[in-house]
């Protein structure tokens, strides 16, 4: 059953690098070709697309979602202008099984928060400061290939309080210049659904090239791969008890 | 710091209480009234009031969400009535510490699936069978005073699979005459609020003049009481980090 | 990386099976004979083989443990003749990242204690009642292949409060004839290790023979692989920093 | 029924006090003794006592621990000499519903890793370097008088990975001036019992006067104080069913 290809869809907002120059000089095609370059190179098997807010429907129509295993989601300063009739479908195919991979400040996404029911509030600064992020589980699948940790040498910093429910799974915990520490990689289970958390990707800095980035975001796909069975999830009525009832007065 | 008076709203739907004679029959003052008397009996220093869906903003402005400990909720097929920026509200303020306590067929109000994330689906059937539910942790504080187990004679069956995320604690778990088990009574932490899940209660049943699940109703009130301090949750800018940062180039 | 053959070891008690006549005629071979039978039927390309009680190291040698990727455990009454030293070593086998999977009165076996910290007691009856073990996660792997629920005609009862912590993730909870419940099926993450406890086998009745029963063990088996990483777990000496540290007095 | 006073017990190793100058100089009466202090200071309707690796039974007699609510724990280079006998009653305690506080170094200790099932393993340095504790969840009753954050200017390091189990509760992560992060305030419950451990507390540095190291320890013995109800954790035979159950041929 694992030998099906994985079908991947990376989402981008789509609009920093369009706004920003210094957005576009890193990233002059998008940062969602440069997710969906490096999921290629990792996971060849895979069939890796994109999709971006400015397409119809975000360019996630039913039917797409219907056909896509997992879903990669980078978001920043449009959070606002994702429909919601998209955001319930995301919403539904993760209850049906569909990975998740939230990626950076999606931690704010309309998908994000729906899914985790907190606020989903951290703070920040933006000073391009060094970030390591440690290994906390080296036998998790998420962590394979990689060192005890690894560095990015300029990064936003994200920091704790972040107001998420308890990880299923603690993969990863970073340190920061600047003295802060961050859950920066958090795997759930929702419905059926598996969705993983991932910090990096302050869209100033050239993070989605980094090979220590790109090993996380396809070991999380390869993770976060749908169950075989799909939940019925529907309170369907259970008219035929399995056991005689009594007769009632 | 306990020994201030717990502020405690008991919210009802208060629609089948009018609609259907045999639900008048057993609560001709509304299910709210009785659910509070039974929280005034048990908990003589408590401040118990009621609101309803057909009040004003339902019952919870703002100004009274703030001096709310906690909420109780209890709804059913008026789900879709209960305004979206009552939602928000309520899901701010468990955020911001309020407890809640979501009653039987709210496993699938507004405010319970935002908290929650999945759908919050089950199985059901309405025979009137017996239920016994099993406390599961005798040392919880929502389980004292109770014995290994207590029973209703005549309730709804609600069966697995129960599309919730894992419960943090679990306190009870039923069985039902008809053969279905569910998980009964399941703690959450949301932000800084507590939230529990408690099964029983459908509305052609006197359960809510059931000593035991007065009982419960009462200890999960106490145990959801909220935290001294309020999170800033805010996403707050550290722009002064507590290390000196290396210049950037 | 899944396409190398899983290695299986069944590890029996093996004393009813000579002391008991109603558990010879029921597996004469011995319990552990027929667990293993079931697990070669369904998973063809595992390498599947048995250790008992009775031999040298109970057959648990450190070169065989070294080989064994998935350990499957059953034992009652000789729980106390176990040795100290191969529960210690099948315990760091575990950290390191062997799978485990314990069978019904094996929740009170040295090992079981040893990874859950906790005394694992229950309520118990023999009264060969019904058991309908519910599947409470459908999209689990180790649910796979199964029906909303199955049933097992006669069985020992298990009854609420289980001594566990919390499980990391439930598939099953088991409905009983005679009235109680019982989480019946409970994986567990120590160290790289994967826990499953599941319930039903008491040594009077042919369970190991069911399809259904066989088919779990079989999913469990392959859900408990070991992960590719093995964990230094060893404390070792991090003398040299990342960073830079100031001098100290 | 939180009127009545907690009744605390202060564990000592009390070996390097006597062996090495340097934590002679600081802790003259012993580290157990200052921790005391701190307990005494912070919750002074509390009854707090010491007990000591030296003293008969270690100074936890079954009596005496039948009396405590909440037992702390500091041990490091002498873990070997507690005598298995007295881990096991400490455990029977914990299970009974006593608190448990384990400090630093103990989280080597035999009743650490018996309550964990881990190995408890981490990395570690000792170079006098800054520790951070970063609150994450700021509502948590041991986070309270706090801020969002507090420093020692010269600890031990321990680091990530952990090997513990995935905390029931995260209340505190470290930051480390050489650049590792840490898990530094872990609460579980394990049977009845709560336990919290707490990073801090190298015998080196005078950690145990800080005052906010003091303040969370105090918090944490408040939030460990047993439950009412104690759990009779000894597989009860359920002769009696609360249901019928059909005869069995």
């Amino acid at each position: 059953m694992t030998s099906q290809a994985l079908r991947i869809v990376v989402w981008g907002e789509n609009v920093h690098e369009h706004t920003n120059p210094q957005v576009a000089a890193i990233y002059p095609r998008g940062m969602h070709t440069v997710i969906a370059d490096g999921l290629r190179a990792l996971l060849p098997a895979a069939q890796v697309s994109t999709a971006t807010l400015q397409e119809a429907e975000h360019g996630l129509s039913e039917s797409r979602l219907a056909e896509t295993d997992v879903l990669t989601w980078w978001g920043h300063k449009a959070h606002g202008n994702v429909s919601d009739a998209v955001v319930d479908r995301v919403q539904r195919r993760v209850h049906e099984g569909m990975g998740l991979i939230v990626l950076h400040s999606g931690h704010y996404s309309k998908i994000f928060k729906r899914l985790m029911g907190t606020t989903c509030s951290l703070t920040w600064r933006e000073a391009g400061e060094r970030e390591r992020l440690w290994v906390c589980n080296p036998g998790h699948p998420i962590a394979q290939g990689l060192g005890t940790y690894f560095e990015l040498p300029h990064e936003e910093m994200y920091g704790e309080p972040f107001a998420v429910p308890p990880p299923d799974e603690q993969v990863f915990i970073s340190w920061f210049e600047g003295g802060e520490v961050f859950r920066s990689g958090n795997g759930y289970t929702r419905g059926n659904g598996k969705i993983f958390y991932f910090r990096p990707g302050h869209e100033t800095y050239p993070t989605y090239f980094d090979a220590n980035v790109r090993r996380v975001i396809a070991n999380a796909a390869e993770w976060a791969r749908p169950p075989v069975a799909r939940w019925m999830d529907s309170c369907p009525n259970a008219k035929n008890s399995p056991e005689k009832i009594a007769a009632k007065v």
